[in-house]
């Protein structure tokens, strides 16, 4: 829909998320008297995932906050407590890793409604514990450094994660002509579970199944890799929580680029595979969203380097057994910037299933 | 009501905020291999309003975070939404302000009803950068770094910011027996306002009544007080968010030991006496909320000096003309923790009219 902006009845919905992230940016720019970095202003912002910080010489911090809404992004009848703990800093953490940053300190909104019951809220306490044990075997000491609770009509969590930057990182705004367009590990699986969990199949003891749910309800962020991705070199990075698709659309607008997707060369979990199919799966793992893998762009030499080094950490997700820890997606080319055209293994383009999310135009329950 | 440990079905409404915080601090704790910061174990963690962060030798941070609630801490139809995004940042930058550091960085994570006017954002972006704007005036360069815009069936704010922290700051935990208790500025102005507005006298022209509802809807966080404060050898305070009364207890509970408030002693705004009298003015005083001056326990001596210190800043809030830049109300004693004895003029005690704020066990619009 159109912009009226004239019009002062225009709602949210009408306007649409980005449009009002870029009317309310241009409010709150105006009084700043310079932008935090200016070398890094598509990293820094209001409708930024993360914010990169320079607090003293030397010393980067990376900063993002996500909130999660009871009935809009989970229902308490399909996500335990123990799982939305996982995701709410899952989700942050990613956005972190995104960045090519290590993640430090957790802080937690939670609106809570007066009826909620304690044992409830200890079990999602269990899933941020979850989630920071398996990070603290990875070497990831993240914690939980403050937080605020209030009364709420609905269930409400917001998170925000503070990150400790070496080195340049990753940005979207980085990439190149000609670069490659890359992904850790697989697609797509997320995407597999939230069907499943709708059609009711979460119980029949398949083990793909399983691996899909588990693959949706508590995802890995890609923290590690992200170090090393820009140990390596690479300079252009995001993380996929809204689907490939959409998201390429971002870094190749953000690089003022176009960009090709070849939908045969893009990770499948096997279990997915086996499961949907390989059409309706590639699908997912083009469409899907919440994936929290990385995407990258970089030059030919500089994703063989940085796939060898991945290679080292033996990545995993339970039982997916995918099969590189880098794979080549597509490229960036010069063209309309943002402008995503999708290849088939003949060459031929394909009609995109849908191109993002838009988080008040749709009433799912992705994020 | 005392807390069944053993009930599965214990709520959050039956437990309270601070038992809650409790036991979910327990959880989270347990999964950390340290404290942040273990000389500072009392100014980190859950239910604290700020944290503090030692990300590099001789580099303090401290971040806070703070929601506000359709519904429960605010209502569209008595606050404007310009207003609002005062407010949003004044209660965090407060929570910065408390523990003696400047802040830098602001994260706003958005919940929105998709029938939100586009207008109204726009007008709350107007309050974020008043607030900004009148900072700067100051010497305080808060910056909006990002942050998250999700759709809600209420709307929230959910507002996070980062402050840097040079020297040791101001701890609740740091106060000694002995040591007067002062405030900034002048204490139930915002309570007063508050009563006016349900009143609906606000559009009385009284100036009186204008300065109070000012003070109720626009509060100015005291954050080059705060520096001053610390600059001259303060190491205990906190900010007064939740009436002096509640928060002496706080502070007093942290330090190991029992307060006594002299009631005839509070700092009354003129307006506030002329247009509630004295009576209720002091009750105000002592148990309103939301004034976000600072409280602080320290030595004869360094109040002494503080003050002096204090003086220099000409601190004003519009029309108010309060008497002493840093009142004397009281003073900390060995007893038991947290225990607080308010005194009139003859120095008999007088029954407080309530402690503190619980944010599950009142339906009222205060945070």
């Amino acid at each position: 829909m159109a912009e009226r902006t004239d019009d002062a009845d225009l709602t949210v919905a009408e306007l649409g998320e980005f449009g009002l992230i870029d009317r309310l940016a241009r409010i709150a720019h105006g009084a700043q008297r310079d932008p935090l970095r200016p070398e890094a202003a598509g990293a820094i912002g209001i409708g930024d995932d993360a914010a990169l910080w320079t607090p003293r010489r030397g010393y980067h911090e990376v900063l993002t906050t996500d909130a999660l809404i009871e009935g809009v992004h989970f229902r308490h009848t399909t996500t335990s407590w123990r799982d939305l703990g996982w995701k709410a800093l899952a989700e942050n953490v990613s956005d972190i890793a995104a960045m090519g940053a290590r993640p430090k300190l957790a802080f937690v909104t939670l609106g809570l409604r007066p009826d909620t019951r304690v044992a409830d809220l200890e079990n999602l306490y269990r899933g941020f514990v979850d989630f920071m044990q398996e990070g603290l075997d990875g070497g990831i000491d993240l914690r939980i450094g403050g937080g605020d609770t209030v009364s709420s009509p609905v269930t409400m969590l917001s998170v925000t994660v503070v990150g400790a930057l070496r080195g340049d990182g990753l940005r979207r705004a980085a990439g190149t002509d000609g670069d490659l367009l890359a992904v850790t590990g697989a697609l797509g699986g997320s995407a597999g579970g939230l069907a499943v969990l709708e059609a009711g199949e979460a119980s029949l003891g398949n083990p793909d199944v399983e691996i899909l749910v588990d693959m949706h309800r508590r995802p890995v962020p890609r923290v590690l890799e992200g170090l090393s991705l820009a140990a390596a070199g690479v300079r252009c990075g995001m993380d996929l929580s809204d689907g490939l698709l959409g998201d390429v659309g971002k870094l190749a607008y953000a690089s003022g680029l176009s960009a090709v997707v070849d939908i045969h060369t893009l990770p499948i979990p096997p279990a997915l595979w086996r499961h949907v199919g390989g059409e309706a799966a590639r699908m997912m793992a083009l469409a899907g969203g919440e994936d929290y893998e990385l995407l990258v762009a970089a030059p030919a030499g500089i994703v063989e380097r940085a796939s060898e080094r991945l290679g080292e950490y033996h990545l995993e997700w339970p039982g997916s057994g995918y099969l590189a820890p880098l794979t080549v997606v597509g490229r960036l080319v010069a063209g309309t910037p943002g402008q995503v055209t999708v290849l088939d293994e003949h060459g031929q383009p394909v009609a995109p299933p849908r191109r993002s999310w838009d988080h008040f135009r749709s009433g799912g329950t992705g994020s």
